[in-house]
């Protein structure tokens, strides 16, 4: 078995590729990681899941520990044979939806006490649990559990859900290591907080770094904040984190997102982007984002993209598409959710190529033009 | 191109295996058409119901003239290109959801006005543009515009719509000619109806072979009467149909409905049952019925059934599949339409084979012994 272990291959300025080893498997960086919320991507196979090229999932743990539950997961294998996804997986720590789905009974120095959206059943989650339940999940990447905070919100709220975290970071790596994880070649990452506020952040990184993660998050951005706040985050943040380990920017984003946090140094993301946007009727392309919905393609016979590899994009036409999600059916989410993964794939292996010949610069203006030119002309 | 024409391979007492060939291949019969409502088979991609052994799907004439519109689907190249199913596809004439579905306007001896039940728009069927909208939808096999009662029906009613069903069989079948589409390899089927009146069953199976049709279905059964009415009605329309043409059971049924229904010579089938039911967490198998939804699956790490030929029922735990039906996931209603329609093309596989050996009897006894026995035990 292979450990966790990063293996940097090229960087062009600030920008980098290489692979992350796991005990089921290499991820290719920058990465982007599907969501596969309840133990499946909404509307895909797990092999057309891996045909659009993803080399890793993320698994939510809230929504798994409460159902089906951590250790009847367990029971049955472990979340990689339960869903038959037997490459790597990395999880969250239920954190961000605790605060955003569960109802809160008690947030405390120890952990937090909530109560399931599903069916009202109360719940604990602290540190050392969060660590049990990704393990009891089986999941090759871990993340230490948070306090997140939606923006805006006060720097003194900021500051004290930080150093909460921060100090849940420590109680989360020491638990990795004492059960064994570690030894086992599984990795936990820690999750940089600190708001839109530069100090905070710095403060946040350097604490973290003085753990000594395998692996480091930046958490709580793209919560609310423009684009420009989250970028000028990851430019005070990055630079404290070290070179040799992965960073993955937590729930994040649009394609163009992902370009200029990747000119950034990070190199892992997760966004319910595009799914979510697929059941709702919208594309994103090269040509940048189409909404099916529109009538302009009721009568177009042409594919999406021709040049995709997906045959969702390639091999059926745009009316029936249209049609399909006019009519609201299941196969229209299922095919602009394979459109949707794998122009969110071919965008980061396009950056990886371009950052392993040094050219990624030209790689983002030639892919911004393609979005500006805008969509092919109705016939 | 092939025209259409029926092939008697095999008899065993009135049970008939043969070939329906069309311009677009050839159908297996006994054959079980899965239900494509809205140009798409809920759930499942083109290529994927092809792989459950389906040779023809059934497209609703309603559905399709409301949206996207049958002079639109022809614009597009015909349903067949339009949903990316080369294969042999025929459409009921829209009769029976304009009465179910849509609300009727006027019905009288020219045709039926209706309004959608999509927006409210007014939309007139005759026998005569029933033919035309199935031509441009580029139906194969048609079926001609009928009355379709529920039952109970006092034998006055059914009596009325039957004759007014036959003068539109007969409009149905001049115009189908006039317009070339008989010349064309294309064929249409006249419909028995009668309700649950054998005489009245007679008296238009006899009118309708009198028009000489290419095929002839039996209509307004599986509406709401016992099984074994709708036997009883087969069992005196059958013998006065053409041994040398195609028999169609409309709208039905259980596995046990077509077993038994081949076994008193029907040839075609359709019925959504397969596929909604599959959407709602029951499923058909060689062991019966299963509800997914039961808690006794929940750690049961075995597959459905090993010797399906659905990836489905084989590759994923019952547990798997519990968890995504109670999570209301679509990956649950897909892999459960592929369960179940993958038994429902084994069972009219079995069948066929069967018949052409001489041995149905023995085949379906065999089928009832298992579904007798009932699932495996749980874990």
């Amino acid at each position: 078995m292979t450990g966790f272990r990063f293996e940097l291959l090229a960087t062009d300025g600030a920008a980098r590729t290489g692979m992350i080893h796991t005990p089921h498997g290499t991820i290719r960086t920058p990465a982007f990681m599907p969501v596969g919320t309840v133990a499946t991507v909404k509307g895909m196979h797990p092999e057309a899941v891996r045909e659009t090229g993803a080399d890793v999932l993320l698994g939510n743990t809230y929504h798994l520990m409460l159902r089906p539950g951590a250790e009847r997961v367990a029971a049955l294998g472990g979340l990689h044979a339960f869903m038959r996804w037997p490459h790597p997986i990395l999880t969250d720590s239920g954190g961000f939806q605790v605060m955003s789905l569960g109802k809160i009974r008690k947030l405390s120095e120890k952990g937090v006490v909530f109560q399931s959206h599903i069916d009202g059943s109360r719940h604990e989650l602290t540190p050392e649990r969060a660590v049990e339940i990704q393990a009891l999940l089986g999941a090759d990447i871990q993340m230490q559990l948070d306090e997140c905070l939606a923006l805006p919100a006060s720097r003194a709220e900021i500051a004290r859900a930080m150093h909460l975290s921060l100090r849940w970071a420590d109680r989360a790596r020491t638990a990795f290591k004492t059960h064994g994880h570690e030894a086992s070649g599984k990795a936990i990452y820690g999750i940089v907080q600190g708001g839109d506020d530069a100090a905070l952040r710095v403060e946040s990184a350097r604490a973290l770094v003085g753990m000594a993660f395998p692996g480091y998050s930046v958490g709580g951005l793209a919560v609310g904040e423009p684009q420009d706040v989250m970028l000028k985050m990851l430019d005070v943040t990055v630079p404290e984190l070290p070179a040799d380990k992965p960073r993955y920017l937590m729930g994040v984003g649009t394609p163009d997102d992902l370009l200029k946090s990747v000119a950034r140094g990070i190199d892992q993301f997760d966004c319910v982007m595009p799914t979510r946007n697929a059941r709702h009727g919208m594309l994103f392309t090269r040509f940048g984002k189409i909404n099916m919905r529109n009538a302009r393609h009721a009568v177009d016979p042409r594919p999406i993209d021709p040049e995709s590899s997906a045959s969702a994009a390639r091999d059926y036409s745009r009316a029936y598409l249209h049609h399909l999600v006019r009519a609201g059916e299941m196969l229209g989410m299922m095919l602009l959710t394979e459109i949707n993964l794998t122009y969110y794939q071919e965008l980061m292996a396009g950056a990886r190529a371009a950052i392993g010949s040094g050219r990624y610069a030209d790689y983002v203006a030639g892919v911004e033009a393609g979005w500006a030119k805008g969509d092919i002309a109705p016939v």
